[in-house]
């Protein structure tokens, strides 16, 4: 694998369950990583075995999840690796902090109508959240509050996966925190 | 700071508390990053802060603790980053598991004669537990599990701070980890 130069940088998605950030940095993950961008994607499924297994999804332990996860963020942007993190984080102060804390911090918000999210449900948890059986969901009874000014605003019940693919991808090109895709140039 | 092109590996620097683990790692992360070595620093105080603050000295804290400590390692190691480790990490198959989860990984381990470290005791530690006020101290009241093959065997009680240094460095160049000091190319 041929690696190119480029700078660190965090695209931070952040939405609803359901809204599609993992959808999105998977898609993206693997373009990114065939482009010769070092990558490293982090969710609550690739953290939670070795980081945040003790946590749960009180404020407290969000807040806690989402500062352990700015921690290696901020030690891989630094070091000139793309971060996709996906993870819920509802709270907008949380957010802003770690855009303080790293390097090149991109909020993404990944943006659908909860209806929709709901409509899909797809791990059945907005079910269950509804009958009452899970405490602290975001939407139905937690709060989420949406970035105010995100640095890239998709719609997903509007856009294609791929729209929201190529939006990011033209952001990052536009800021050159990525090389050029030119097709030419293969 | 122009970067070098190197593997990214991680020194894992085990030893008593005082043997002098942080000052070997300390002083080599001046020199490394002096070549355009990208690297990055992990102990106790740098950890603790942001990812480690819950934890306590008990056995399964102190395997929580590595654990993280590890994913750290092993997502800055793989993107070519050279990952300095200070922990005492008493258990053998702790540093053994570091070692499958991470990329070039090097057991540097830091020998000091444990009354050698009683007699530095930098931060009033041994004293305390020798007073009975700590509890699972290791060397004193908590086992520490010496390293059978260590990669790098330091002798911090015969060897200088600059002899131990070099002896990592000569390691690191011969493995062809980090580029060779030519004091004429610079």
């Amino acid at each position: 694998m041929q690696y190119t130069h480029h700078p660190g940088f965090v695209l931070w998605f952040t939405g609803l369950s359901g809204a599609g950030k993992t959808t999105i940095s998977q898609a993206l993950e693997a373009i990114l990583r065939e482009r010769g961008v070092r990558v490293e994607r982090l969710d609550g499924d690739t953290v939670r075995q070795h980081l945040t297994k003790d946590l749960g999804f009180s404020k407290a332990d969000r807040d806690t999840n989402i500062e352990r996860v700015t921690f290696v963020a901020k030690l891989l942007s630094r070091n000139n690796v793309g971060v996709l993190a996906a993870f819920i984080s509802p709270y907008r102060y949380m957010r802003d902090r770690v855009r303080t804390e790293t390097t090149n911090f991109i909020e993404v918000y990944v943006d659908a109508p909860l209806e929709t999210c709901i409509r899909r449900d797809v791990k059945g948890m907005y079910a269950q959240a509804l009958a009452g059986k899970i405490e602290n969901f975001t939407g139905i009874n937690d709060p989420y509050e949406p970035p105010e000014k995100p640095d890239i605003h998709l719609r997903t019940d509007r856009e294609t996966l791929e729209e929201s693919v190529a939006k990011v991808l033209e952001y990052l090109e536009q800021r050159a925190l990525i090389p050029v895709d030119e097709p030419s140039a293969r």
